[in-house]
């Protein structure tokens, strides 16, 4: 996966979005090596079972075979439990909430760009904790505050915040809880998760420390995580026949200002800069596209496909009359508007449109979820939508038929939409999809 | 190398500091994988046989051995100019200014800690020009707009910006600029470099353009980096026996407001509250320390010892008094100080300090540094600071004879400090020093 400068703007917000709500959280950014001994991953059972089909190995370097190979972490679980055991040793150092940007490589076989890449970017958050309540409400904290709260805002996507089902969890987890958003195809992509680890990892790394009485207790660990997949949801979920769609807060360039053809003076380019130079001013991230020697269409359709929130058209005729042609990316048609006043308008549209377009994605998803009461049922549903039943119809014979017609429950959420606080909840509901 | 929050925190502001000027200098971050194809390196055969003993070479992946193996990134010249080829089709496309963010491997034998460690984290800017002349003005510019400027300005560190001999420049390269700077030793860093790769890379990736007369012409390349090997040089220049010392404008923590010691209203430890909180307020990153279980004397010490510019304490003495007793960093000594206008006072003595931290490292380095007429007179200098020699009275063969008293020519300058543009300036003077 290559990521061209564009869509790099737009992980860059990303990650700033998101790294503002985790420190807001409480967790600190640290930086653990890449390459990972192969012993380590062994210590936690079910984590190796997990990843080793995944795994690039190194086997030289330096000129020479190794004497034990190293691997590309495919996840920071176990390099990083090597340290926080070194570190922790009494009750006042806990919790400790720490946070890597980082890449990491997990084989695959069919890679689907932003969405499923052999390497991919990420932030893995490493957490450990003095009880298995703080753990718990930490990795639910991180769920709400940090991902849903990030990807409704500032990605103005409506998502199920919900708990995987055992087969679903995240190899060594004792729960996984997860954002799971409706693509423009009714399919699910699972956004973000955020796991409990339990004492898994503690116990395989030795991760102890003293407790207010003296007494030495085995710590709980969390840890969670969103990478560049979000970039394949912001397209698919926004997206339209003509391209991408981004929201504004995201958008590393919200206006576009085009001189559509110039006069001989120059005076259309002059007055396009003019206005480009006052709405950046204004604090929009603005670009000019003065480029009037390709033509007009095949620009226009450029910025179109690249989903620039608000592309703003000048020519030699809206100069006369002190107006400007004004597209919304996210409207059909096209608006003239006074170039007097204009900063303070497009601020108002690109507000506008953010939460527009969040609307449209919360209605899109409750229109193709239906309640259902048989797998039957459910089957037919979740080949356009979300189909929700009863976890109770289901079990794990349940998920096995869905998993014949290439179905999964995305999550259990409880009956009014929120997230089940343990395995044992009687009533939970079940969200069937196809996914990503 | 792990690098834990508070040193990770120095590196967030180093990539902000250099970032922002990247962006000015009008380059667009990207993002290229990891994982290179043996064959793209062996490409360029002097990149190659400079890289080749410090590969770390994936052979195994998704269990099973790789038709062809793949290398981690030492740099990214290779897999980058393999796409810069495929996105250049006409002048209109240059220059075509990139930079990444990412992780490289070069297998270390002898690794030493920020400085040369086998994985580190960097930025590799990597541009494609049209002309010689342009690829030269431009990596000038990077060296000397965005490195050595950021250098002095926010890391406080006086650098020297030079030119490589020969024989120490970049595998591939036809010229690498360098900002060299003195450590607490009088040893010399490398902090920073910005290579012309001239046609090399170009040739060896097909990267050509059609001229605005319709004619195929070959790019001009250049790349340019620096590291968390800066940190290593921040802590070695400005260091001391008592630890770090951090230059304000790179701290994550600019003051620590220490609770001394409380009274049983818990007074003290309220007005440190409302102090650091009337801090932040004004734009300080300030941190209150209010541990007072434990001893006062081991957490000044462990503040003065990360290098925290400014100490603030405060105990029930000093609350009665309406004052605190205030201690900068990088000078001997306590002062008292009303509370009433602290942050006034912190905020001027913050700027202070970072002018006073550059205005050392300049006048250490200008005292260590001597003009000397012979290469033993030269060797001796050396062995404690900067020795500068005509470069004529050296040549290849004095720099063989410098490498036997484990010194290197670290640049070549002009007799007035400026930089030369090409390798055949005649009066050239070499920057000779033991090195890190």
């Amino acid at each position: 996966m290559v990521i061209r400068p564009y869509a790099y703007g737009i992980w860059e917000r990303m990650q700033q979005g998101v790294d503002r709500r985790i420190k807001e959280a409480g967790a600190e950014n640290a930086y653990f090596p890449l390459l990972i001994p192969e012993s380590y991953l062994s210590r936690e059972a079910e984590h190796v079972e997990g990843f080793s089909p995944e795994l690039a190995v190194v086997t030289h370097a330096g000129g020479e075979q190794l004497a034990e190979p190293v691997v590309i972490r495919p996840t920071s679980e176990t390099i990083i439990g090597e340290y926080m055991a070194k570190w922790i040793q009494s009750y006042r150092d806990l919790p400790l909430l720490l946070n890597q940007w980082a890449n990491v490589v997990r084989w695959e076989l069919r890679p689907r760009v932003f969405l499923r890449t052999t390497e991919f970017l990420w932030q893995e958050g490493h957490c450990a904790h003095a009880t298995k309540q703080d753990a718990s409400d930490y990795a639910e904290q991180i769920l709400h505050d940090v991902y849903a709260d990030f990807m409704r805002t500032e990605l103005a996507m409506s998502v199920v915040e919900g708990r995987k089902t055992r087969r679903e969890r995240f190899a060594g987890a004792i729960n996984t809880m997860t954002c799971e958003a409706m693509m423009g195809d009714g399919k699910s992509l699972q956004m973000g998760t955020s796991h409990e680890l339990g004492q898994n990892f503690a116990r395989a790394f030795d991760m102890t420390y003293l407790d207010a009485n003296g007494d030495q207790q085995l710590a709980w660990t969390t840890s969670w995580g969103v990478s560049t997949r979000m970039m394949g949801g912001l397209f698919m979920c926004h997206g339209d026949d003509r391209g991408l769609v981004v929201p504004p807060r995201i958008a590393s360039i919200e206006v576009a200002v085009m001189v559509v053809r110039d006069d001989d003076a120059g005076s259309v380019t002059e007055a396009a800069r003019a206005l480009t130079a006052s709405l950046s001013d204004a604090g929009v991230r603005v670009r000019l596209d003065d480029a009037v020697s390709t033509a007009f269409g095949r620009r226009a359709t450029n910025w179109e496909l690249k989903g620039v929130p608000i592309r703003v058209e000048m020519g030699p005729r809206d100069l006369e009359g002190g107006v400007v042609t004004f597209v919304r990316r996210d409207l059909d048609g096209k608006r003239e508007c006074p170039i007097d006043g204009l900063a303070v308008m497009i601020r108002a549209q690109l507000d506008e449109m953010q939460l527009a377009m969040f609307a449209r994605s919360e209605q899109r998803r409750l229109d193709a979820t239906v309640r259902t009461g048989s797998i039957a049922e459910a089957v037919e549903v979740a080949s356009t939508g979300f189909a929700e039943i009863p976890y109770a119809l289901l079990g794990e014979a349940g998920e096995d038929e869905l998993a014949r017609s290439a179905m999964t429950v995305r999550c259990l959420i409880r009956p009014d939409g929120s997230l089940p606080l343990s395995d044992d909840e009687p009533d939970t509901v079940a969200v069937v999809a196809r996914s990503y």
